[in-house]
């Protein structure tokens, strides 16, 4: 059976209309998506993959996707999924493309998506979820699905298949706990900044009510309206619910620092993007410095490289891997195995359109089978768009359900392309 | 006077068939540009820029150059540039486009593109070569070019206009002796992997003949063949022609420092891109580990914050700029000047096509008007595909002669474009 042919579509959803997913960097967001589908003579095999952006420059995605994804039409099903490691390879190495990055921005981001859907393709056809699919694999199987190259001087294979060994006796508890307990979810949904103080209050009070532990807000504006703003979710939420911030990258080192000490008697559980995503030397001494409030990072890390790093000058103690940044599941999977050789917690970002859905296999299957320790791991949360995915997450009582759908949850309905495909969609085009 | 429309265009040269440019990590390059032209109704004022790539995906660069572009037709070219800066934040930090990097890959080097093209626009209208345009500057409009956002932990406009104000009284000389003296090239011509011993030896010894003091060879495959070959080299051109190797990155963190110990006999200028170019903490363990034999690296550091991090941790003894990979003249500026507030020297990668015309005004502005000492300072150069460009680079006896012709040098000859277009141009369809 071959892959006889892909699709990409632009999807874009006018998310700035209702400023649903304002913050301090994204004023006024289109939740976007640049949109694969890998074809089969099988209409009811197809595997999705998108990287999700926020609104222009989605077409320039979305032709990267399509260049990348055409270089598998024509081939046959069972040697691309059979050994995604290689394709994996070939499509990073691939010294053309690699130029265009390497292993950062629109090209890399093509590749994830790209390499996701072949394992959204795979996981469909063995009929499992995919966080199944690489929970059925032994540390060995795992370790051979990374690209070591630039991680050796932080952690080698060997190294990293001690750490998966070390839970493979633990997996069937975990998997079975996991389960049933589910996985917890946080929300960001009360912490928008282009929200007013009552909406702040009323989705805070229904967040508490909906089950969630802990809520982010938004902050890096203003830091005395950032503190006006806890305080009135702390007065809300009382004592017992954790409390994070996300300034998205809006603060520069200096006043990162600043800034977190007028914020710290909030007792954040952390601060997120206190400043650019690449600067590995800022975060460590932000952490330094305003210690002992944690730092996480993670949803703008370009790949593994930069991961490392981070570990290696002890910059964050929290990873927010995200579904779509990097080159997919092999970056993943590298990233959480480097986290866990570094005592660092992975809490995925999601949010957006779709990354819930894409990202807690990888939330999962870490807590399954690399985590030293699953207690503390979370999955960002926020409750929209999510009727535009095909198998939509289940997020009950605060918690993250474990997905028992095959695949990788990645596939967009195809009412979704109906309507907000740009700019021929029936919502854009009106 | 508006700028009515711009016209981009997909150029590729069969650069591979003849294995130039073939190193350890591209094989096979197409040097390619994705290339911009900001049409006004002047026919003779036309601001030129591109991206140089190496073949596949300078269609998807190509898209994002146009993407940015779009956003300047209609506006007055007064407008555009006269406040270049402006321009500059407002692509940057445009949050959508933003998210696509932030800072990095094809739509960062899309934003170099138009911010160049502006550059080479103004340098038109002013009927002056852009190194000329920058050096009528003073310090303070100099350090109002850049974006300090990302980068006052290390240095702060105050500090970088010190930096300038150093040289203002010794700028007169500079420019009158580098007009006359020109600034040194250096020359990796003869020593590309794919190239036998005998083409290397003549080509080595063709480049004492022309001048050039200082040859690069290629490395990064197989150290002993590695030897082997500076071994050949340094026989042919004596010991008063210094030796600089490139390894491309092919190299991990610890090979690196086991192999340039195992050429470090052949006295080596510098070691260029040992490993990944995201890995500061790498490049700062290889340069302490292999002194005193100095690390060079940058032409593909995706931005500032990137360069900023490398001087913090004294990774490296010379910055690359390159000329179109990061955001145009407002990041190259920002680099050399936390080069020089860090002592490290820059000397320019070029090479490919386009690129030795594009930086050499960097270069020559660095310095003039920039660097402690202008004395060390060299720009790389590789002779071919020049005769594509409107005004090629000359280079004389081994130096480069200060460009004279009005504009940034970033415009490629129409008969490229008729022959080069790919796939519609002759040399492609035929």
């Amino acid at each position: 059976m071959l892959i006889t042919s892909c699709t990409v579509h632009d999807l874009r959803f006018p998310t700035s209309l209702q400023l649903d997913g304002s913050d301090a960097m994204n004023p006024d967001p289109d939740y976007s998506a640049a949109y694969l589908r890998l074809h089969t003579p099988d209409p009811a095999l197809v595997g999705h993959g998108f990287v999700f952006t926020i609104g222009r420059g989605n077409d320039v995605q979305a032709a990267a996707v399509n260049h990348v994804a055409q270089r598998l039409v024509g081939r046959a099903v069972d040697d691309v999924c059979g050994n995604p490691a290689a394709l994996n390879r070939e499509l990073l190495w691939d010294s053309q493309l690699r130029w265009l990055g390497p292993d950062k921005g629109v090209m890399h981001m093509a590749v994830g998506a790209v390499m996701n859907a072949v394992w959204d393709l795979r996981a469909r056809s063995e009929g499992l979820p995919l966080w199944a699919v690489l929970d059925a694999f032994t540390p060995s199987e795992v370790v051979d699905l990374v690209d070591w190259t630039y991680l050796t001087d932080f952690m080698n294979p060997a190294q990293g298949r001690e750490i998966l060994e070390e839970q493979v006796a633990g997996r069937p508890q975990r998997r079975a706990t996991l389960s049933v307990d589910g996985l917890a979810a946080y929300t960001t949904s009360p912490g928008w900044l282009g929200y007013d103080d009552d909406k702040l209050v009323r989705l805070s009070r229904e967040a508490v009510d909906q089950g969630f532990r802990l809520i982010k807000l938004k902050v890096g504006v203003d830091v005395a309206d950032d503190r006006r703003r806890l305080g009135i979710a702390r007065s809300t939420v009382g004592a017992d619910i954790e409390l994070a911030v996300d300034a998205n990258q809006r603060w520069t080192v200096n006043e990162a620092i600043e800034n977190v000490k007028r914020l710290a008697e909030f007792d954040l559980r952390w601060v997120e993007e206190p400043t650019h995503p690449d600067d590995v030397v800022g975060h460590s001494r932000i952490r330094r410095e305003i210690a002992p409030t944690p730092v996480a990072t993670g949803e703008h890390l370009a790949n593994p490289v930069m991961a490392k790093q981070l570990f290696q000058m002890q910059a964050i103690d929290i990873l927010q891997i995200d579904a779509t940044r990097v080159a997919g599941v092999h970056d993943l999977l590298a990233m959480m195995l480097l986290a866990a050789g570094a005592d660092v917690s992975v809490i995925p970002h999601a949010g957006g359109v779709g990354l819930c859905e894409a990202v807690q296999h990888f939330g999962f299957f870490n807590a399954i089978a690399i985590a030293a320790d699953p207690a503390p791991l979370a999955i960002e949360y926020v409750d929209h768009l999510h009727e535009h995915m095909a198998d939509p997450v289940v997020v009950d009582n605060g918690v993250y359900q474990l997905p028992g759908v095959s695949g990788a949850s990645t596939a967009f309905n195809d009412e979704a392309i109906t309507r907000f495909a740009y700019p021929s969609g029936t919502e854009w085009s009106s």
